[in-house]
């Protein structure tokens, strides 16, 4: 059956914040990644659109979610219409949006990420993954980052979303529900992270792509350190996701 | 003067390696990148496409350039057309690639990356980023890796394309010139980067987004290291940038 130009039309608009968050749903997509958003049964299946044999699949997969999720077959050239990847695809989920993590105390020894206006999506979803390997439970996003549930973001996260949590706050809302909680970020002035000890609760500040960490985050820190550039070295700043990696495998090599 | 059709399709062209390769040309864009080629001359810059204002400092910066380059003025919109920028610009120059650097012996003390098969425009910018950081002065790449000169590479290296020396060689080749040299690898059972000593020389090799390092490299390694995984942590990998920004910034923290 082919897809109506109502569906198009409805799947094409969840590329855009302002839908996702009217509609609450977001898209996942790739064979990989429908497979383990499937199999986990973290997130309502609300729609699926995919050639046969995945559909067949799905349907084993999903057959004792309520509600189920309604399936829709479509050839690869129709699936082209509605996804966002570059590259040909077989299945493309329609998700229900979680409900945000709640406000929340982090626990004594818990570890935290907080992007302040990252805008990248292909640097989100390495930071999603970053957190996920070094068992970094949530990423608070400040109002003004890329969202999490951006299909470049869930593509780029490898299947990290579905297990790193998120939630958009601004960061003084964050801190004043932590108070005296350790907020660590990288500065140019800072101490070089391998001379420094962290410790191993606290809130990691990751800055936008060109401005780095914004004044009033600045301001913010009780941790200023820095990844030391070699004195042979030209380039004038790292990639925001390599930087995070860089502080956040330091920061978490003991556990 | 508007721009020709054969214009229009000269440097759009240059967005696939095969005309890079057949005319010896690449492009680099955007007002800080052209500005930094401009100053640098580095590169013999051919062509310079740009709204009156920007053309007027390129005559400036190029005045004593032999040759100097065709200017050529252009509206916004025009440069639409030739841009691969997904953001509106301002200027672009065709610039003649350089040759590539010769095989050659590293110095004793000299550190290097290898590329085995990276197919991420993206990463490999973040890459030569890493490498200008930290003071690693080439990049070898496998044939089948994404070239330095795609112009998403150009600009994802932010500049740093401009520093770090580049060639395309076999790996058998570049160890045969090299022997006795380390070779440097993150395999899944390789030891805690954290508690191994480097040499500070050496090839470390970067596997492909999704394979790794290849099998035949692997068998040239003669360090195998890991990032340690959290115990919390769940993904399956970390991004190839990611992980080559973790590995350099060890290796290369005491200079």
């Amino acid at each position: 059956m082919a897809l109506s130009k109502n569906e198009i039309k409805f799947v094409q608009s969840l590329r855009l914040k302002k839908f996702r968050q009217k509609y609450d749903n977001f898209t996942a997509e790739g064979e990989k990644i429908a497979e383990e958003v499937l199999r986990q049964h973290r997130f309502q299946v609300e729609r699926v659109y995919a050639v046969s044999e995945w559909l067949e699949k799905a349907a084993l997969l999903t057959d004792r979610s309520d509600p189920s999720p309604a399936l829709h077959e479509v050839s690869e050239a129709e699936l082209g219409k509605i996804s966002s990847l570059s590259t040909p695809n077989r299945v493309l989920l329609v998700l229900r949006s979680p409900q945000p993590a709640p406000v929340h105390a982090l626990e004594p020894d818990e570890p935290a990420l907080y992007l302040d206006d990252l805008q990248d999506p292909g640097n989100l979803g390495a930071v999603l993954r970053i957190a996920d390997w070094f068992g970094i439970p949530t990423v608070f996003c400040s109002p003004d980052s890329v969202d999490v549930f951006n299909p470049k973001v869930v593509q780029a996260s490898m299947g990290a979303f579905l297990r790193v949590q998120s939630a958009e706050i601004a960061l003084e809302e964050l801190i004043a529900v932590n108070p005296g909680t350790p907020v660590i970020g990288a500065v140019l002035d800072g101490e070089n992270v391998f001379e420094t000890v962290l410790p191993q609760n606290g809130i990691m500040i990751i800055g936008n792509e060109s401005k780095g960490i914004s004044a009033a985050a600045r301001q913010q820190l009780t941790h200023r350190i820095a990844i030391p550039r070699h004195e042979d070295g030209g380039a004038e700043s790292l990639n925001a996701a390599v930087a995070t990696g860089i502080l956040a495998a330091w920061w978490r090599r003991g556990g």
